[in-house]
């Protein structure tokens, strides 16, 4: 084999592993990220539709607290909001604030299709992490361990953590009270929970968490459903 | 006059005087933040658009250099890019990439009809310093002074450091070197010139705006084009 051949045989070689190492991990992260992207913008967003709408239509920015049904609102046109108090806006402004309100509305919407592609990706690539931590968890647990295939090694005290690296290191750091529970706060089994069942809760939680990775990583059975269950008749 | 009549009359007055409260100023400060946040949310945005997309057409990633011009690109299919390198997704995370970029596209073109209302905006309630300064600059001024009002009182020395406070007041606390120029710095007379010539230039400008928002304030005549050609005589 002459060298020019074995260049280009290395060169396909290293394509094909760059290839590979595109994995559905990558946009799993990405388009986590892309969500919270969106999350603290669309909230800024929103309060400034809310200020310049706050000299035309006042009584409607305070009776509205939710940002994205304030946006909607508006964005089916200012005029109809028949004003006590406030300003009629000219023509020109009148349209480009409902154009503004349209564009915050169609991100709103996306978002949404962001979730939900985040949820259909799981169901497939990690089914047992889906229906046992649901999908903005296991999204974020995910990124975080970097892959489903990382995450599958982690060891469950891990997995219980992973999120809350911030108080684990002031623990170790300073001696104050160790991190409970990282990421899997926000799952309802935990939230719900009296604080002084929460630890309690969320290791068994992790103990499942731990299995499941496992399960997904090497395409094993089904049986976050059943650990649901379970937990949820423990602790629920 | 009885009480109920009096107080009736009273509050219409209140309001008329809300309504008027609400002038044009308010829409212009609006409009420009909302164009400013969406500068630095398109960015982000971007930027979060290239990381994703590296992963599967790493040349493109590297070959536009414009945000802008790759989030077009991008939006009109990630397909039609022969990659040579990188990985090809599943359809899902195409779909959601490209409507990823059409999303982030549409808020650049939103960002463009902004400016287009400020223009025609600004041509018609403040003309003279519409063509003195260009359409960002006298929004800047004018939302930094509060309304046109206010800043047709201002005095020249002031116009001139408008959106320089920080350096101003760094002067007055340490003695540093004394500002020569705040918003009208992005003015092409004054950036394009040496900047030996800066701090000349920038005090003959703030005297052409000083009358400008006087003659725009009392809705006097049209000059600001002649005060231009005068300018751009002398130092262009």
């Amino acid at each position: 084999m002459d060298f020019q051949s074995l260049r280009s045989e290395l060169l396909t070689k290293t394509k094909q592993q760059l290839h590979d190492a595109v994995t559905i991990d990558v946009s799993i992260s990405q388009a986590l990220s892309a969500y919270d992207d969106l999350q603290v913008q669309l909230n800024h967003l929103s309060k400034r539709l809310r200020d310049w709408t706050g000299y035309f239509v006042p009584e409607l920015e305070r009776r509205i607290s939710t940002n994205a049904h304030f946006v909607q609102e508006i964005s089916r046109g200012l005029a109809h909001e028949d004003s006590a108090m406030g300003g009629t806006p000219a023509q020109p402004t009148q349209q480009i604030i409902e154009r503004f309100a349209k564009q915050i509305n169609e991100l709103y919407s996306f978002q949404e299709e962001l979730l939900m592609y985040l949820e259909k990706t799981l169901q497939e690539f990690a089914p047992n992490l889906q229906v046992l931590l649901g999908t903005t968890i296991t999204a974020r647990v995910i990124s975080a361990a970097g892959s489903l295939e990382h995450l599958s090694r982690l060891p469950s005290s891990t997995l219980q953590l992973l999120g809350a690296e911030k108080a684990l290191f002031r623990h170790l750091r300073t001696g104050a009270r160790s991190p409970k529970h990282g990421f899997i706060i926000n799952h309802p089994l935990v939230s719900q929970a009296s604080s002084k069942m929460r630890g309690k809760i969320a290791r068994a939680l992790a103990d499942k968490m731990s299995i499941c990775a496992k399960l997904d990583y090497f395409k094993g059975e089904f049986l976050a459903k059943k650990y649901l269950q379970d937990l949820e008749k423990r602790f629920g």
